[in-house]
């Protein structure tokens, strides 16, 4: 780690690109796993399966068994921790749901939108070393408040064919029962093409390794759109004189120890901060189980000092960071020229990891610079919204003549023509 | 065309399937193209112009005398026109951006969602038989309520290399002057790789040919967000017993004269109105000057005899319909049950070319059973919603330990820390 000073501008995009990334073989692997799901169903996820999680079991579905005794498996403390979580996750995505007002662009043409949920819906939740049950509260509350008939989870077993209790709990607590022991790209196939056991779905959600990804993204061309693309994790403090700089430190390795491949920057407008910043977090990295990850994260860190406040913002702006951290005196002047990010954290005590967990905000957010373009998933994701319009026959006197004019323009005497036969009955009546 | 009288349910999902289609070629044909236009930049869509559209120029961008001689070309009525479509877009279209309020989560807990517009956005507007400058005012026209700092359109050129001076008009009236003449998947690599003369954007939407929509669904996976998936058009028809049937025929046949491959379907709980529209169909049918293509795609279409209304709305809530018009003596009956369609049209007057041009709503719409899943083009498709949150001391001691709980049991001991740290100094404080 070293720190970078006033980068000239020239250099700006260089600094912000993201490592790239060569997806040829991964599209090869996936392919064949799309295919192979398509063609021979539940017969190839089992033999995914032992193929690549090295799990032999009967049934894809996790039994209700297997529910009941990871409800009871649950210490207390943590069941309350989750309440706690999902009530105010459950509190900021239902306000997302409000029903719009009708407008009435002319008198007579009321226009209005509806949210009706999708019917149904599937939850990519990765397994591995750290069972992410946060994200079973992140995608399956958020689909409850929006209604969706059904809602289904995969997530890989472990070698023994279990699913972790926590994640069974956390889907109980957000009530979904329909769990699938399935992992990687062949989870996303099973709910692509539908398998004898596991439905087809209209939506697919979900974080996961880069096959799961990859996958997703190939979800796609078979029709079938997905939340968003999920690449590595991603934070970007900026930073002040007056910020903690084991506060800046700890909110840099809760990213880092997500993954080696996991991006983190830290913009500040002061060299002895950025200075102690690196040592705490050189010195705390030290301490975590999970060090020889955020090690290798934090070698493609940087730390960055550059002219003002102002120019750090505009860096952030280029980069689009998944998270944005704002430890200023003045938060707020700058997160009002936040044009790019996925979540905005202000201020010394809006951590990461609140919003991670329990402020009540998605962690599933965009990454890889997507935040130019898309915002995280919320209610809003597991909703379609339908646009109705009702015209009486005043209000088709009035717009009539503007559609035949227009239809004539493009050649589309057929659309001209409903417009004429209706303005004829109105001449008459 | 025949009737096709009380289907068995059984027989339902074949009914609503859509022709399927075989990508290969054309995914052969878009890869070498995005690797040409990767490569070469703007020489490569001289030479694919000068292949696919015959057209020799020197200049990709539209210059501005080009604009202001199409600005004299447009006569006053069809002037008015476009501004009557345009007031009644803009005013739809704003409503759809309100500020959303802050949500305490818990006290001392602030969380909220801030729409941000797109920075750059590329219009992808086709040529062909049809100017369709309609287009260009569904999609620029929400671009700019929604504030988007760049918006280019591309568009194909005809033979001489000019570009419809319709589509040149309407880009003016909503405030786009920078067009380039390029159309099919060459244009959608420019605004993904971006040229020397072409900037790389940060979104694309529009319709297309075949190639354009698979370049779009293939933009994706280079990491460019697309508005939707689109497909062939369609609309579904309910129609009750006392439907006016030339009304419903020439519906149906501003449907089926966009192309051959429009999907068009009537269902009604009437034999009657089923056969006296499909007399009107084949009548209306033969006096339009799109004739042949209107009467192709009507080979495909269908006429459904289903016993109730209500079994109509599930019918079409299983297919999907990118348009639906409900013309039935109480529509609202069925119009509250509508689960899955792009737009609906409620009542008589109410036909789709009214949304196609002038009512307001958005003509950008899912097709192909995307309905299911997502809705039309809106002034949200052209911002993201970013999240901020921001935590007071009392907030953090409130949610703190659900915080370092939850994160002790994902085994992520730096997101633990990062909340330890700051309670810490509440409690020395």
């Amino acid at each position: 780690m070293n720190i970078i000073s006033y980068p000239a501008r020239e250099t700006w995009d260089s600094l912000c690109r993201r490592p790239a990334f060569d997806h040829t073989d991964l599209d090869n692997v996936v392919a064949s796993v799309f295919q192979k799901v398509k063609n021979e169903g539940d017969k190839a996820l089992f033999e995914l399966s032992e193929k690549y999680d090295g799990a032999v079991f009967k049934n894809l579905r996790v039994p209700g068994s297997a529910i009941e005794s990871a409800i009871k498996s649950v210490p207390t403390d943590l069941r309350e921790a989750i309440s706690i979580a999902g009530d105010n996750i459950a509190k900021f995505h239902r306000a997302q749901l409000f029903d719009e007002d009708v407008v009435e662009t002319t008198p007579g043409v009321k226009c209005w939108r509806k949210k009706v949920a999708i019917d149904s819906v599937g939850l990519y939740i990765p397994g591995g070393t750290a069972p992410l049950f946060s994200t079973v509260l992140m995608l399956a509350i958020p689909a409850a408040i929006a209604g969706c008939r059904r809602v289904i989870i995969c997530t890989p077993p472990d070698r023994n064919g279990n699913v972790n209790p926590l994640i069974l709990y956390a889907a109980h607590y957000a009530g979904v029962n329909e769990l699938y022991r399935v992992g990687g790209a062949q989870a996303i196939a099973a709910m692509v093409f539908g398998t004898e056991t596991i439905p087809k779905v209209d939506k697919i959600f979900g974080p996961g390794n880069q096959y799961v990804t990859r996958a997703k993204e190939m979800a796609q061309l078979e029709g079938t759109p997905i939340d968003m693309p999920a690449g590595p994790s991603e934070v970007l403090v900026i930073a002040g004189s007056d910020a903690d700089p084991s506060f800046v430190a700890a909110d840099l390795l809760s990213q880092a120890e997500h993954g080696s491949d996991s991006q983190v920057i830290l913009l500040s407008d002061n060299n002895d901060l950025l200075e102690s910043a690196m040592k705490e977090t050189e010195k705390q990295a030290r301490q975590l189980p999970r060090k020889n990850i955020a090690l290798m994260s934090l070698e493609n860190s940087r730390f960055i000092l550059l002219r003002t406040l102002d120019e750090c913002m505009e860096f952030s702006n280029i980069y689009a960071p998944e998270h944005l951290i704002i430890s200023t005196s003045d938060p707020h002047l700058l997160a009002d020229k936040v044009r790019n990010a996925g979540s905005v954290f202000i201020g010394r005590y809006s951590c990461e990891s609140a919003g991670d967990y329990a402020s009540g905000t998605n962690h599933t957010l965009p990454t890889g610079g997507f935040a130019k373009s898309m915002g995280g998933v919320s209610a809003e994701s597991f909703v379609k919204k339908i646009t109705f319009q009702e015209i009486s026959g005043m209000g088709m006197k009035s717009i009539g003549p503007a559609i035949e004019k227009m239809a004539d323009a493009e050649l589309l005497q057929g659309h001209k023509n409903a417009v004429t036969l209706r303005l004829k009955t109105l001449k008459n009546g």
